[in-house]
């Protein structure tokens, strides 16, 4: 199946430049586009990959010069594009598909209206779910736990009883909501489990990874900001407060009690101590151990973690030892000439 | 609701210092505390923070000074205070619910007394489940597996045939264990799978959180010994042997016949390679990369590990690179100076 | 129970050396076999234990030498310790077991011959299942989802829609396959969905481990290439093209778009920035941060990842620090003295 370009154009309201009668059989990114293809550029560092490109044509932003390739002209070519790819992709809104007979829906729950529970779903006494859910295969929301409105929880999701979920929250297949943080105190040589009696409080607009982690309080609230996204396999323990519209990107581990301002950025694989505070739009690089308090606006990197530039020098010192030994042992050998002339004064003299 | 803090104190046979009379509406860490909050104090660490917190009283330990704040004085606080928490909060035990009309259990399966298997969990045959033990929804007991009396399996945990489960153990949503171990034998340029062919033996009274993995021995057994304590996302790799007591902090990966004595304690993402040995009570710090044996009792940090004072130094040392760098350029600037005066003497004389 | 030991050489069609009537009850790695047990030693570097080990007997290649110990000798002695292994521990072919009452196969699903799919196991509408597949309990084969013949897909493992599985594809319990990767627009504040539009390919003889992710591409495909095994935990994010016969260890991450080529090693926890490649043949030692590209048939460690001569130098680097330091403290010494003298000089001048 092919699409015009022409065709393309209208459906996204975008200007066309060059041939609009060219036929399009699927979208890529620029990397990855052949003949036929549609691709899109958002920047000018993008743009430059434009001429060894083989794709057919190309969203581009405004005032973006592709030469002669053929072009559709938007504001924001990203979602355009995304908007051409659904359309030639045949993406459709998930079809309501009510309540599945495989289901397990407490009679005590209260479900919103339109809702979609696949087959083997479980929700729990006195959960409360809100309009147009989609509860999907094997996930399982516990006693107590109340979603929002638009919430998607994906296949063998799991929210521990008296979970908090916001509105439009998405999470995905694996995660695991609200089990017990890891508190022990030690008592005769035994770890005694610290009963872990508090819950987890997602915002509105987060989404969550495949196989994530979050533990529910000790005694109060684990919190996940308004609008923050948690990547695949991160691990956020009891206590922790994240702040609102943060990144936080596979494999983090954020440790007990720890804060997070507004618009933190944490990369990969980064591991974060307990009882650290992380400031306002922070950003710590991958793989970082962050020890301490980094402040707002701060950019860390390193184990352990401190400012980037700190890195660099450190970085830059540890490249500077051969060059320093080099030096040491030219200057050993100008003092023992030195040394060797006063000797031989000594005796001349 | 609000509870009188001398009827709490009566709960817990602690003895009440100041007014009894005040109002309790809910329990929070000190940090969180604000008024009409209970707190609790465990060491002298944490009284300091009393001054400025805002709740309006505290479980505190014997001849522990809290100015005037009222308190309840407990040998144990934490204990006491979570028992305060548990009946503020309403904490019961859990209802034992019986085997769930939607769940498979096999015939040829033995349950102990008053289960509680919830819907969609499945029994495997042959299986063997002591008395009391809580099933959740989805969770996977696979063929010939055998468990302990008191066990809690939460949802959508997977356990692996011939799996072997202590008393009282508790395993959090979505670990899996038993799976195959990372074994291959390379031929003709193929990748082939080493059959694994042995199981998981899992002690009394081990904890195990969400989203772990435990593989199953190549030919004989993984073990994880009485008592020890495994966070989210730890990975445990086939052949293992955890020691009695251990603390294995989450995103911790341990590889293939490693072992670790008892009361070990290895912080968060930390890597420990294969055929490596930890000795009783040794303690690996966050983020390290265990390479080779560490002695009994030590104290072992950094990428690649070793121990924390051989780490410390060479901290110190990469931080006296400039210092360093400053002193030889000082010392150079000296040597010059001598060379001039000797070129000059040489000239003079 | 227990065999001669000449009955499992028979089996196995090796060559007996020594007494072939001794009885083997069990079968264990070298360093964990006692009396009764039969062990096998592949390398030289293993053979080396034969003398302190307790085995009754080996199983050991051709011209190997064991000593007094009673052996079978092969070719291939892993190979034949496996199959003895299986023998003696009972391992039989799993039985079909046709489609589970319990589980929810949609009409427009197709099945190959021979299924054995487990109770509460999902198929979706319009998946195609190959022949003597085995779905365990708990699995969630997504709309459209396309497998080859003789995949084994464990229980509780989710497979998004539209993902494409290979002939004799192994998937662990809890992996998630096709989530959604971690993409966003930031604009007015908030981080927008980038609709994750494409789908994810495995091919033939591939494992992947428990609780492992894999995401969806973004636009196209994510694809992990034939014969490559992936270990627990480990995170392949979108539009990620994995090679032929890789060895991915387990809590290992790949950011978006990397690539890696043929016969590519990546120890356990290592983490791989987004668009790097990695050349065939190139190995990745345990947690390193590759940050760059590797060029085929490399090894590279460390964070930042470098060539392992690199890392070795910079290592030998740092630990001259101290030294450094004493050369220019004792030259230093020597210019005070040479100053010294030349001050008398001057002074007796």
């Amino acid at each position: 199946m092919s699409y015009l370009l022409q065709d393309l154009a209208t459906l996204v309201g975008g200007t066309l430049k060059g041939n609009g009668r060219i036929e399009i059989t699927g979208v890529r990114p620029i990397t990855e586009a052949g003949p036929g293809h549609l691709t899109f550029v958002e920047d000018v560092k993008h743009a430059r990959l434009l001429p060894q490109c083989q794709a057919a044509a190309a969203v581009v932003g405004p005032d973006m010069d592709a030469g002669e390739l053929p072009v559709i002209c938007v504001a924001k070519p990203l979602a355009a594009f995304t908007r051409i790819a659904e359309h030639i992709l045949g993406v459709k809104p998930p079809a309501v598909t009510g309540v599945h007979s495989q289901s397990s829906v407490a009679k005590s729950a209260k479900i919103g209206v339109e809702p979609s529970i696949g087959p083997f779903a479980v929700v729990g006494h006195d959960a409360i779910v809100g309009s147009r859910c989609r509860l999907m295969s094997g996930a399982v929301i516990g006693d107590g736990c109340r979603l929002g409105d638009d919430v998607v929880i994906h296949p063998n999701v799991v929210l521990y009883p008296n979970t908090v979920v916001g509105n439009r929250v998405i999470i995905h297949a694996g995660a695991v909501i609200g089990a017990d943080g890891f508190g022990y105190r030690t008592e005769g040589g035994r770890h005694v489990k610290v009963p872990q009696l508090g819950h987890v409080e997602i915002g509105d607009d987060v989404e969550i990874g495949a196989g994530a982690t979050i533990d529910r309080g000790t005694f109060h609230i684990t919190r996940i900001g308004e609008g923050t996204k948690i990547d695949n396999l991160a691990q956020i323990a009891h206590n922790v407060q994240v702040g609102r519209h943060n990144l936080i990107v596979s494999q983090v581990g954020i440790a007990g009690s720890s804060k997070t301002g507004d618009y933190v950025i944490i990369a990969g694989q980064v591991g974060v101590k307990d009882h650290v505070t992380i400031g306002d739009r922070a950003i710590v690089g991958g793989m970082a151990g962050v020890m301490r308090d980094i402040p707002a606006g701060e950019h860390w990197v390193g184990i352990p973690a401190t400012p980037e530039r700190e890195q660099f020098r450190m970085q830059v010192n540890l490249h500077k030892i051969p060059e320093l030994r080099e030096q040491l042992h030219a200057l050993a050998k100008r003092v023992e000439e030195l040394e060797g002339s006063a000797a031989v004064k000594r005796k001349s003299a």
